[in-house]
């Protein structure tokens, strides 16, 4: 019967750290949705600067703003952590067409594309050639340098839409955009295609970062995304006439690295300063759009985790930080940079949490973390039942605070519903009025309940359920 | 240890009915998510059909369509079911100024407002006077006829922001929407303008319904929506000048009750023919958008529920039948006709399920059944989980099904995420593009799976938990 019992303690236990902190929670929400900031930083990151790609004049303007922003909060510091970026600039508006050669006429449909972050550019003249359509790099590898050699690759693998968590779908198919150009170019393909990793048909290209790892630079080729709808254009196209040409034309260059910034805040610990929770997402974005879902929600709801604990009159324990991490999209150098110094430092950071998966209602949190140690978060969990919180798992945290991973860090990622997240991801439509403003208000309430409760009762610190007797 | 016992079993009980389940839930959620009819549906009924409201045109259309797209699904019967229903038409576009007179000038200031559904006219120039702004029957209440006559009056109640629960929130001031004009003119008003129940601040107007209950025809005086923003212009302006007035015009008129229908359709039970399971949504709309949230896809949702069981090859025991109500918005006659008609037959309705909160992320579902149907249907909880749908309350089933409750039928309500819900209930912004293709289809496929575990497991059916001696 044992563990029966230590089963049944384990639900019971959970009133033992409900008692004040319902009321804490709830002020918390109330704070958030009636009182909150978060909504009116966002229209400023979105409107008022817009797409922030790093080593961009957006970027540097994001820095200030959210640093003034920060010290308005009166926290015991706020400071900006040097970090030297990757700068990869667009350039002109891209150029896709089909081209069908009929007996006696050209017929040139024009289609939307943008380049993929990091690509090289077309020649001024732009890219055409026959294209070869494949779904995956198996089907690349089977068709070999003989079917390959000189001609456009076009990646058309689809997100798989019958999974529930549509970041499964994403990570089954982004390696096409990663690698894509990598794999072709080894083929001899002169450029490349990518279907854009959206779930739904429309005609916004999805950008997004690829790499073309150790390849020398003449093998380096040019490779865009297309939008789900044109890439079923080109896919029926190519069905009927397998000798169609694809055009494109793309300006994007590549510059040295340039300086930018992590902005930090932070609230001392009252009783152990030198234990640190972390709280952020990424100050950079994609430049199509605004960068509102990704991942400028993620910023101002870290930001409003500061906000509200001082709102709500809690006097951490532990030190707490936000921390806006700059080149997440395309490079992660503002995660590994702060990561290195906390090493450097020897600060002992206990907890970071990120948020990167869009303004969406919130459903819960995913964990990086021994199992000992999600077993005594999920005692909480009865205190965010009143919110609809209902999802601690284990799994991914955030890429920002992955650099931070130990053998004793708890890293946990926000996760709110999933379902219309890559609608926008990394496409000219990721603008302000795609967030709601309540669904945001409800992230940042339920990122700032999980940290009140880690900084008040820790993991390591929970004393083992009490043994009861048989 | 009994009570002890008792908890453990049910939780191990879960397995018992997840064997065979869980692929069949699985495929009903990959077919709603591939092959799909809801969305296709959904986009007829929104852009080739529109608003429909009870008597239109319109309504007549829909009723036609969905008779017709039910046909083709081969199911055993397909009928329509006579219903008369009110006809209330909106008329010319209606017109809202605020009116500052100063010395010199007069400043008019157009606001968005639209005729409450079910409101008389003004006169053909309209109506102009001054204004009390009050926030609750209570403020109303204490000021009096005095205060009161000849004015208009403005309710300007707003939606409780910090309710996780957006319903709970509409529950709390939708008396001011519905009964506003009646007591108003008990004190003397000439017309009522009401604040939009809308959590959003945006510049759309919200109908819906009101009553006029026993007012004699000369005291039943106009009333409109104003919205979120122009209410707040409106209570600002009155702040600086009590004595502004306020000019509307609206052209509405009631007319005879019209011949309509309910859209039935039947997969006959191959066990138990005569218990009767439905599931349904209602056809008609406000007319102002589309109706494509209320409830357009309340209704694709519950076709949906029909083929996605004939495509998974489910033979249900019992009588499944989809019912497309009509006159939900103002007036009900659908789902009382339906019900008298179930009683006058001696139908036994063991289970009524209605999807009419939006067609978003599905959460689970709230019952309107005894604790023990409750408690057993808890026992499927764990088939669910994979699908994110995590709440199974006690609470509100719908509006259409709430005639057939007795004391053995289990009636529910589809729970979606409530969040965006009052961003376009009841406006010109309900349409199509409003309603995400996944959202959608989640919700018919989370239906479709109750649905299905309900047919083959019953409720009253289920054996009690075994026996175990201490």
């Amino acid at each position: 019967m044992n563990k029966i019992l230590i089963i049944l303690f384990a639900f019971l236990s959970v009133s033992v750290y409900a008692q004040n902190d319902e009321a804490t929670l709830k002020n918390i929400y109330k704070q958030s949705l009636t009182n909150g900031q978060s909504y009116a930083w966002l229209d400023y990151l979105s409107n008022e600067i817009g797409g922030r790609l790093s080593g961009s004049e957006n970027a540097q303007k994001a820095i200030e703003y959210t640093k003034a922003e920060l010290e308005k909060l009166g926290l015991d510091k706020v400071w900006l952590q040097e970090v030297m970026v990757p700068k990869w600039v667009r350039g002109e508006k891209e150029i896709g067409k089909i081209i069908l050669n009929n007996e006696n006429s050209t017929i040139k449909m024009d289609v939307n594309i943008c380049a993929l972050g990091g690509s090289t550019a077309t020649s001024d003249k732009g890219l055409q050639a026959k294209v070869v359509e494949v779904k995956s790099f198996e089907e690349l590898e089977a068709l070999g340098e003989d079917k390959i050699k000189g001609k456009i690759v076009f990646f058309n693998g689809a997100m798989q839409a019958d999974l529930i968590n549509t970041f499964e779908a994403y990570g089954g198919c982004s390696k096409q955009r990663y690698a894509g150009a990598y794999e072709a170019s080894k083929l001899g393909a002169v450029g490349v295609i990518v279907r854009s990793l959206n779930l739904r048909q429309d005609d916004f290209p999805h950008t997004g970062s690829m790499g073309y790892l150790d390849l020398p630079n003449d093998k380096r080729i040019p490779s865009a995304a297309i939008s789900t709808n044109d890439a079923d254009t080109l896919s029926k196209a190519l069905a009927k006439d397998g000798n169609l040409e694809f055009y494109f034309k793309q300006s994007c260059q590549k510059y040295d690295d340039v300086l930018s910034y992590n902005v930090i805040g932070e609230i001392t610990g009252s009783e152990f300063p030198d234990e640190y929770m972390l709280v952020g997402g990424h100050l950079d974005s994609w430049d199509l759009g605004d960068g509102a879902h990704d991942d400028g929600a993620g910023v101002v709801q870290s930001m409003e985790v500061l906000r509200l604990l001082k709102e709500s009159g809690v006097k951490p324990k532990r030190s707490i930080r936000v921390v806006l991490f700059m080149n997440e999209e395309n490079g992660l150098r503002g995660g590994r940079k702060y990561a290195e110094e906390a090493k450097e430092k020897n600060e002992n950071h206990v907890f970071a949490l990120e948020s990167d998966s869009g303004g969406f209602t919130p459903r819960g949190f995913s964990f990086d973390c021994s199992d000992a140690n999600l077993a005594q978060i999920e005692q909480w969990r009865s205190l965010f039942k009143p919110y609809l919180i209902h999802f601690f798992e284990k799994g991914y945290s955030g890429a920002d605070i992955g650099p931070l991973k130990n053998d004793t860090i708890v890293l946990a990622g926000l996760r709110p519903d999933s379902q219309r997240y890559f609608d926008y991801h990394h496409a000219s439509n990721d603008t302000f009025d795609a967030v709601n403003k309540r669904e945001l208000e409800l992230g940042a309430a339920t990122m700032t309940s999980l940290v009140y409760l880690f900084d008040k009762y820790g993991v390591n610190q929970i004393k083992n359920i009490p043994q009861i007797k048989d």
